[in-house]
């Protein structure tokens, strides 16, 4: 392999010759051998759009020469294509501020950008800290760029990945509205409902919880930029954070404000521990709807059975014909995982001292991940599974006729403990219900035809 | 001990004859002798709250006698002035539903009712199911008073207790505005701020999570109240659910309102993971303070020193003279216990199957435990420490004088790189940085008296 | 109410007539009244027995006369029969190295040795500190109560009732163990196994967690004591921390020692962190346990059906004649509070500095509470559900008979492809499994009913 | 690209012509587009070395012909060397059961296997069911090469580096043994201890996770294979599971056997919990040493400055000359990270039912990438901060010397309440412990200089 000499306060430093890094990333690299887990390619693209509306900013404040402006917008239009991709190798489990990721940013930008100066004949020349991080630290750019990519995470992929399975629900549930079934509480037989009902139930949760997303991430607008160092500011201009929030507000169309309280912005992640619990909201209830989809899809013969779901793949390596609810699997494995990130989050977020939290990037590797993991696990439930449920009616109508909890019709004729009485008796001779009914001489077959009717007691009655 | 029997649909059994409580209350006291964790008093409040509200609406609706309301209604208003405490003897563990607590409410109410109507002269007489549960199942109004007991703990206990501590902060935060102290970020020396901008970044944790609590919280005024037993509303009046949540809107003054989807409301706990949610991010800038807070109390002779707090007690039973930040402590343990609640609530909500989730119990004892341990540490921060809290001026003075990241404001003179050797050869020299600067050759005394200015780095520049 | 006037080294404060406490515990009273979970008294009565230890091991040393040793051990003898309870008023959230806590048992045992010594004629009187805190002090004397109170707990309360569960399972399993029953994974139906071997698994992980709780609680058999401040043992003899340990190790019967190095002792809780690890792997189980159970009982006419269950209670407030799986439900809500504390815990423990770790009380509180659920709730379990359990014989036959996965094996004789063909057509046709192999042509009635026994598939073939 | 067609039980589908994967494969990588954590190689690496392990008994057993079982074993060799790892696309997000990984491995062992049959002239050629998937099935080899890759990762990654780290320790603790310094405890100036001692208490920290980690994920050396389909060991020859499992106790010099009880093995994963349970209490250690390491090196003017550590990097883009502990930053981290995975193993590891637990990718993924996250942070931090560790003598000499807890020396000879008076007067008049006593006239020069004297201070003494 071919190096160049690079160097930074440290002294030199051998960087890979067909690499645009300089010697602080180098030194990151070298010093943090440390899993695999790469930085999250949406932090890099928001901090390149973020370094691109900070170079606009100190042009317009008088601070940045056009040339230089100009080449660290390219060089960050172009790392936002994803074609440097390769030039961005470092991993999470660097220091807790992320500066060797601003640094790798600064120093791919200012090595790309003089190429292009170069190219283009012009004199100027880019210094990784003095110009492409002018007027910024770290400890406010990394929040800044966690919270854009936190923030098009969720509302660019995830809330369009609810509202797909949401909908989804919602078909299914007009398509069985009218399907009376029973219920079950406690695992045990309950009144009916209709099939159509329960969906909705499943089509609220979604409902829900992607209000809850939207509102909370909506705390993430909030941008720490405009706060250097340690929250004042020092070596910025006064206008700087506003005019880079509005820059990236443009950019992405979305309501991004600089934050009204800096030392709040470099020390806290309340807002990501926040929005994050509404995603593990939204993992909560997925993993009830995963578990009653494969619940009432168990089977084929000794199971509930009441579902059928699409037979996508070979369910078992020994036992031939066995179809699986994998889909259902999958995305409630992706349940376990966002609980756990949401604990990793917590903690992090409760470590700060003085003027710096310095949990920066395991925070976002988490809310990243369980973002992705949530809307494509959900995106693959709907694809895979959810669009192609279709109800056993047959199976549906025998356990309706079966059951003894219709019985809870009877409460306003003949009281709770007579109707217990009935239920129990029939429940105890293997009777229908009818049957044990009419054997406790409290109701005679046309009252209890005309007060037991499954239509009748799936909604209020005035 | 006296006993009288009463019965239920299993049978017979002995209770105490001094308690209110029935057969069922019984049962349910001799099968789960599980921890000493009562259902918490908030819960049976919400629940007579709930009860009286349903005589009402049941009242108005034309399925209740006048005097059998009225009757519930005392007995429920009794039960609220926390005179009949000793009567709810349940523990949490019990069933999953709630349905225990349901009926211990319903007995006692019932009991306590007919007593009332005895005394009155009137014939009527109360049955815990038919009448006190009337248009009622554990499985609607057990999430009905979670809900209600969650609002008011948030909105009366938590929300105060927050804004007393935010009020001393801002307090602080202007008492300390102007003096300057040295800056710390990765625990290390960094550029300076004023004491009242470290100050007013705790007081924009309160001002944020307040909001996100009180935003989050809301979602848990949708009651479950008229979805009976499996969210279809059976046995119930179609205005019933309306009635009730607008009645309980009006005794506590918050807007309650009926649950726009039933099957939700009995099978998803995602507003109360959300809500605590919301609770974990306090409890994160909490941690974050009290940290802050003890760090710079440390001392009195070989630590930060920058404060001072008061000395309530004495810190140790061996080394004489000891004090300790003991109101720290206390919160950051609270912290670390509602991290752990969290962990449960998001599991326990996870687990709802088809018409219910039957972890409701342990899901709002978390809570309320949650709550009640954030607004009592507080409060007691607050009042045994917050408010105590001095500058010591001297050591503040002293740190800012020796400190090298005033180097930071030499960037736009001399370039970051110069900046850096000058603060290195200080460090290593041991020379004061305006030694240190000079020696450099890179700036005259009048300039570097001119740049290196603490005032003028607290702040953005133009 | 009456007081008296009791000082300490702040100063004077007034303390009720009728409590033995002192200065200290009054103090931590009025200063942190934070929440209601007192100081565990596992752990009071475990700081009784180390003060009597302390005090014979100081005579044993010459540096406590005779009279002031007996004073004590009388003391703390009356400490642990439970008499003195209401004199240990403290919350948990207190000082994080619990010194409150040593100083009310100190204060109360000092009062009433003095009280002891004032009747028995004697002169010596009793100092909290000089006295019965001697060579010790908070920060060694808490965590040797903290694991003496969990050792005890864990190896007199929760492993004897998980083996009770145990033998009742055994029984079980031996009892069913040629009932042979449909098996089943990914919730679909499977190969057979018979309900002994099903109820074999259930078994095998409790005596597994016990194993493994057995071992790694004894890790917390290495105690603190002769640490003393900060782990040097200052103010202590050099034999005092063995001394006292053995005399520990005789009254508990439990293999005790002293702490190989006190630093750790002092600062880490990883011993805590690894025994719940364990306590998390039982409550993993348990869940698992009773959600089988739950899941096998279900029904009783639309669900699997296979398992009865004792009706302990009525089930619903609604329908009548419902009987649930409540025990079940207990358990596994304690399951997600012991998965909670887990996480507390090991926050908690991360969190020492220095020569200490300040989290003591919250660590405790939750392990004790832990064990104490799972005891309980195991013990509750066995008692009302798993001794109860019977086979429902006729349902499981009949899903026996329609299974089609005994279509396993064939995979010896027509490999795996072409069994999966008739399976699937037998799903498909509604076909039995025997039917849909003639129909292949594959078999010969002779070949499938040769090959395919249920008796034969429930272990390994040579 | 070039496909060729492949098929399985649900029919046909292209593959990529250059890959070794067949149509399970294809199908899984179509059907889960879920997130990008892929299955770990250490659990492909584990999974041919089953296949290997299994090809050879099947063969010993007379199942399998020489010619295939040795193509078996040959293309298990070459996946082991790491050659194919592009051909075992699928991701976590899978089926639970891991179903299609272990078809993965079968359907490339086949493919290459019958290429290595093709090239040698045999005309046996390999099913991947019938074959390679022998005896066996997923529900039983998953949990096998689970338990495999966690042991291998634990014994050779894991515990050798923190022996490293160890012994890096003891070295530091044997060179500082001497260096008396002021010991803290609640942050606060407490009595003094040297530094060797200090750091004796992590070296042990790690000493004694050590054993935990090693003996607790011993309990993983049980295997589940022979369990086949549910626990049974259908279609498997009742000496396979124990030949197998010696096989790999050959292979790897680890006391693998199979499990006792296989019911258990397929459902439970409690062993996994508790080994993670130990890497928990690891994590929480870490955190405190790392945070011990960061505070005492802070600084370099306003921090305790205790210790120096190597300055690897720049520390800030903005503050030049500025040096962070970095090291500690990232293993902070880790910590967090494992926190959160030890709470969704736990999770994971509860939600089995009947005869199988479908979390199990969920969960190796979790552990693998705590040990891994581990073992690399704890080199990472001893090779570049902790074998660096360099004492302050200087400042340590001057915080011993201020220091007033020295008084606690004097509780054997004045009392604790005498000894409190005067390190209060010495605190609020700033004097000298030595000035104050002298003061209070309660000692003589001669005897203040006798008994303070801080090398008596640091040991028990008789």
């Amino acid at each position: 392999m071919e190096y160049r000499v690079e160097k930074d306060t440290i002294g030199e430093i051998q960087v890979p010759a067909d690499k645009l890094w300089g010697a602080q990333t180098q030194r990151s690299k070298e010093n943090f051998k440390i899993g695999g887990e790469k930085m999250p390619v949406e932090v890099i693209y928001a901090f390149a759009m973020l370094k691109k509306a900070a170079a606009l900013a100190n042009e317009q404040l008088g601070k940045l020469s056009a040339d230089k402006a100009d080449a660290i917008v390219k060089a960050a239009d172009e790392i936002m294509t994803g074609q440097w991709n390769e030039h961005f190798p470092l991993v999470v489990w660097q220091t807790g501020s992320g500066t060797q990721s601003n640094m790798n940013v600064n120093e791919v930008i200012a090595h790309r950008g003089n190429q292009l100066l170069e190219q283009a004949g012009k004199s100027d020349r880019l210094h990784p800290n003095d110009d492409v991080n002018m007027s910024q630290s770290s400890n406010d750019t990394f929040p800044t760029a966690l919270h854009v990519a936190g923030v098009l995470a969720v509302e660019n992929d995830l809330l369009p990945a609810i509202t797909k399975l949401q909908d989804t629900l919602m078909n299914k549930s007009k398509e069985f509205m009218n399907l009376i079934k029973i219920g079950r509480t406690h695992l045990q037989d309950a009144t009916p409902l209709t099939l159509g009902q329960e969906i909705s139930g499943w089509e609220a949760m979604l409902h829900k919880t992607s209000r809850m997303i939207l509102h909370s991430s909506s705390e993430m607008k909030e941008l720490a930029i405009g706060g250097t160092a340690v929250g004042t500011g020092i070596n910025a201009h006064p206008d700087f954070g506003r005019l880079v929030a509005e820059k990236i507000a443009d950019m992405t169309g979305k309501m991004f404000v600089s934050a009204p309280n800096k030392f709040h912005a470099l020390t806290s992640h309340d807002e990501v521990v926040y929005a994050h619990g509404a995603l593990k909201a939204l993992a909560a209830d997925l993993m009830k709807i995963a578990n009653d989809v494969r619940w009432l899809a168990s089977g084929p013969r000794s199971g509930l059975g009441e579902l059928t779901i699409p037979a996508n793949e070979p369910g078992s390596s020994i036992m031939p014909g066995k179809v699986n609810p994998t889909q259902s699997e999958a995305m409630t494995m992706v349940v376990t995982q966002v609980m756990g990130n949401d604990a990793t989050i917590g903690f992090a977020a409760s470590q700060g001292n003085f003027e710096l939290n310095v949990f920066k990037p395991v925070i976002i590797y988490n809310f990243l991940q369980s973002v992705r993991l949530l809307a494509d696990s959900i995106i693959s439930f709907n694809d895979h599974c959810a669009v192609g449920i279709e109800a056993n009616v047959d199976k549906i109508q025998f356990n309706l006729d079966n059951s003894l909890m219709l019985v809870t019709a009877l409460n306003p004729y003949i009281g709770y403990e007579n109707a217990a009485k009935i239920a129990k008796h029939a429940h105890k001779e293997g009777l229908s219900l009818r049957e044990a009914a009419l054997q406790s001489g409290l109701l005679t077959e046309e009252q209890f035809d005309e007060y037991v009717v499954p239509s009748k007691m799936i909604h209020p009655k005035a």
